[in-house]
């Protein structure tokens, strides 16, 4: 939509692999929509994922007793958090949409967006006690989890061997997204590309597109256990 | 037991916190009992998270398209993966009983001890298909996630606004652990202890102690979607 503006948080370390080229084509939909595209690439950027004493900037507010969600609490109100920090809050901050993209690492995402997560999701600015869930400091914007897995789709199902796909999205579409108050599209999930021929991978590119062109008139799931557990 | 060794893998920065005490508790009861006990201190030692290139040492197996999964694969085979690799691996190896001591974020581990479930369970080494979940090749050893929590035990239960805890331990302890065949013991979990008196926190680290004595004789849980779902 014309006027909308996107973060696609982006990890994978190859531009020419399928994540690389997901990602591409979601900034050239977008774009052609009139969307406002921001790429955060994570692995070119050298991201940091370890959340240290490093995050904030100047004193810190008990240094007898280093506890890092207090201290990025404060450092937020102060604003002395680290500049990595506080330009990625200010891309959240201005997006409607965040686009997460990546391939799955062990039933998650890879640590160095776990660490985005971490360290840039801070108290004060994504949540405020009680504000979460539903009154999440993010709300009125939405996230999209899309991602490629190693395993194929009938491993990924309630008799398969490593169950519901749904049961891994739990941390990280409600534990992260909606704690944040951040409404959760359906996840866009390209099943074992390894494994499939180069015109099979070309249709994941093209369904991709082609879902993008009627994002905004989609409804988000309803991110309570009943969509990922029964 | 006597000759039984363990590998705390530990990511906390502050040693006087709960996660620290917790883990000079387990050093020091599993000493006692005779166990060879090892810990990798994640951010003493700066542990790097990020999954790159980097951990590939001399050529690449196909450097016109990178895929990690397959170069560290590679890499494991002719023994050139970097040293930091080689070196979790060997005590991994050497283990009996692996256990994971850090506060929860994001539910789930921080990301740098995500980073070290990334770099180290590499393919030929924690599994190597078809022999993954019952027949993965760290088969015969045992894990335990011991974390602390920011929100109540109430709120992480079926009714709960935070969901069962099980839920989200499934992609750590099913879709880790179980998948390198590891056996899983029970979690030990620290309900929101920087919201107790002085007093709950040091009967916190005397019931960890307590369960440590006997800890030898635990069955492993059944790690599979009826434990965590039903």
């Amino acid at each position: 939509l014309p006027g909308r503006k996107v973060l696609i948080v982006y990890a994978h370390q190859e531009p020419k692999s399928l994540n690389g080229s997901l990602k591409s084509v979601a900034v050239e939909e977008l774009s052609k929509q009139g969307c406002s595209v921001t790429v955060s690439d994570l692995y070119a950027m050298q991201f940091e994922p370890r959340a240290t004493r490093n995050d904030i900037v100047g004193c810190l507010h008990n240094s007898e007793m280093f506890n890092y969600g207090v201290e990025t609490r404060e450092a937020y109100k102060r604003r002395e958090l680290s500049s990595d920090l506080l330009e990625e809050q200010k891309k959240v901050q201005e997006a409607d949409l965040l686009i997460f993209q990546f391939p799955l690492y062990w039933f998650s995402m890879p640590a160095i967006m776990k660490g985005w997560m971490d360290r840039v999701l801070v108290e004060g600015f994504a949540y405020q006690f009680p504000d979460c869930y539903n009154s999440g400091l993010l709300k009125n914007k939405l996230a999209l989890f899309s991602f490629t897995t190693g395993g194929s789709q009938e491993t990924y199902t309630k008799g398969g061997i490593s169950g519901d796909i749904r049961y891994l999205l739990w941390p990280m579409q409600h534990g992260i997204m909606h704690f944040c108050g951040v409404k959760v599209l359906a996840p866009h999930i390209c099943f074992a590309p390894e494994y499939v021929s180069e015109e099979e991978r070309k249709e994941m590119l093209l369904a991709w597109a082609q879902r993008l062109k009627t994002l905004w008139k989609e409804e988000p799931i309803d991110c309570s256990p009943e969509w990922y557990f029964k």
